[in-house]
């Protein structure tokens, strides 16, 4: 028999709120005791199938519920993508059309399927009860809900009272998501934070549309993005997107500091609480390092995307390149007129302290020039630039110019 | 040639607003000169197809406009009708079943008739489109304002500060209301002042759908009720059915208040301009008692419903009842024992000064129980309730009491 508190606690796992939790437990119950599924939604934009680590934080959560009953409601919400513009200056309005969405929805399937089950997934499109709700079902509709209500939600809330332009046509928004928790019949709805005043509208309506339940709602936090401060996007540039290639995925999680390390544990890695708490233990006990504790969340997120053996070479190519030859940003920089003796340019650089130095620095095998190694005491440098290095450590431009 | 510059007095007799006035203008001129004509709509509820004068405020100016150039859009809003209860308790709504609008457009029909011309008369219902938009449509309608604008809206605006409900669907009630005007493609909408927000709409909503024009608006004021004080209204008891009957209505427009007489001369009358200003000097100058002013508008209303000879008999039937023989509304009340002589009872009740006065009175026939002749002066009154009358102003309540 399957523990449920167990999986209860995995569930919670780095989880910001829920909402009928006991629910929660009663659909985990049913399943392990009557093989009952449960369906758990969770929306997409239309628009924006390039989806980076920020967003797999709600699919990483769903993935882990489909192991224990839960079949994914996928919706891409080609209707209320429509919505949203906020300026209310046209009545014309660019509307993706279904070849686009259905193109979207590939890309969609292509990216969040390295994440969820495609067995246990339903990809659906909200057009389909949106079209069928007609001019006097949204009427309807937005005869449910008060506009003062409305206008608590915080975006709302703040924008009016800037006096910025808020258009009739987004509160319809809320509403029409969480229309779609009446149609969908969810027993769960999944979503960021910042979502919460529509996810609780779904809980609302299935209410007052009286279908037989009210969704419980798992609201995750939003992931920081690679600056451990503002949440992941793409406008700031702190993100790893889905979609990037291994070595790049590889080398900006290894970037991220050691505390949001344990963050990304938390809402991105298949580790179970009680594996976190003993990697936790082992780096403060210093029985781990935090760095071989970052490369493997680095190499599992990694696979996850690309598979282990190309996340394994990522890896390699990441110690080939940034442990050994790490060229620093900010060099010292230096001018010598040409030809420039190689010994004289060491010295004039204060890479040696004396020719006979700079010789045996040669001899040694320890000098590079633009990260090539040189062997040749008596080499002469024409017009250019030059990085020179001597050992590990040891870094300077210089700039050759004309001697005439 | 018709006198344009005089049409357009008349159009603006009685008018609270004119919006457009220039564009009103020219669409009577170019009927004038080229024949064309121009359409004025006007908006009814299908809930309450029983009008009073209230409404045929509107009417009564779009028939004139009638003469001049119009085709009369009577517009039956039974899409709209569904919206505006407040309470958003409930997502069902009781809608008009297709009978019952067909059934109340055929009662506005005989009740509009008597004063529009049905051959320049279209009746339209605006389901038609409103269906039509469908779900998206309605999004995008609502995509076109604000909501810190339609929070302008006077009761929106009272009670939003007021704190009490305003469900998001009476946002859209406007919008649709202007969304006729694009569908409807109207030169003139028409409405009361209340309604000149929603008026506006129309012209905006036609500008920002680009129809190539944009309604003119003819405001007219609420007409005040019997009382001359509060807007006329079926729930204040102050009004006249445009369905009462002739009696009824003749006898209450002549209990109106000189000046709100005027009020309706203006607004219900189709004396002109011209017309009204000689019957106000005939009063002003003594030439003509402003009674005799107040029959002939009560005469006109009334016949404008009931035909002339109808309104004459009603004329007739009230100067028989009223004019004759009436009896005021407080009387003085007496108590005697029975038997009662008749002599002794006109003096109890001080209608008689003595006993031989009574006498002479009996004689003169000027004295009338309950508004019946009587001559014989030996006459005894037993146990009941009695009228009694000398002459025209003269009247008492005598209650004959048991005497034993």
């Amino acid at each position: 028999m399957a523990d449920i508190a167990k999986i209860i606690d995995e569930i919670k796992k780095g989880v910001a709120e829920i909402i009928g939790e006991e629910q929660v437990v009663e659909l985990v119950k049913r399943y392990y005791e009557k093989g009952e599924n449960f369906y758990v939604k969770a929306g997409f934009d239309p628009t924006a199938p390039d989806l980076h680590l920020g967003h797999s934080v709600v699919l990483t959560k769903m993935a882990f519920l489909q192991k224990h009953g839960a079949i994914v409601q996928f919706l891409i919400g080609d209707f209320t993508g429509q919505i949203g513009d906020p300026s209310g200056k046209s009545a014309t309005r660019k509307k993706l059309d279904k070849e686009t969405v259905a193109k979207n929805a590939k890309t969609y399937e292509d990216q969040v399927f390295k994440i969820l089950d495609p067995k246990k997934t339903v990809i659906m499109f909200n057009s389909k009860w949106c079209n069928e709700l007609g001019a006097a079902g949204i009427v309807e509709l937005a005869s449910t809900f008060p506009v003062a209500r409305m206008l608590e939600r915080d975006d709302f809330e703040k924008r009016f009272k800037a006096g910025s332009s808020i258009s009739i046509s987004e509160f319809l928004y809320p509403l029409l998501q969480g229309y779609d928790s009446v149609a969908m019949k969810c027993d769960i709805e999944m979503g960021g934070t910042d979502q919460k005043f529509n996810l609780l509208m779904g809980r609302t309506l299935q209410r007052i549309y009286n279908i037989g339940k009210e969704q419980a709602v798992i609201m995750m936090p939003l992931l920081e993005g690679l600056d451990g401060v503002n949440k992941m996007s793409k406008s700031l540039g702190n993100y790893i997107g889905v979609t990037d290639n291994a070595n790049d995925m590889f080398g900006k999680i290894l970037s991220i500091s050691d505390d949001l390390m344990w963050r990304y544990y938390e809402l991105l890695s298949d580790k179970s609480v009680d594996e976190i708490k003993s990697l936790k233990d082992d780096v403060d006990s210093g029985k781990a390092h935090p760095k071989a504790v970052k490369e493997a969340l680095a190499l599992e997120i990694t696979a996850r995307y690309h598979g282990e053996s190309v996340a394994n070479e990522a890896k390699a190519e990441f110690d080939r390149v940034h442990t050994q030859n790490q060229i620093p940003a900010e060099l010292e920089e230096f001018n010598l007129k040409a030809p420039v003796w190689i010994v004289e340019a060491l010295v004039h650089c204060k890479l040696s302290s004396t020719n006979s130095q700079a010789r045996r620095d040669i001899s040694a095998n320890a000098v590079s020039i633009d990260q090539k190694k040189i062997s040749d005491e008596q080499l002469k440098l024409g017009v250019g630039e030059y990085i020179l290095q001597v050992g590990k450590r040891k870094f300077a431009k210089l700039k050759v110019v004309d001697g005439v």
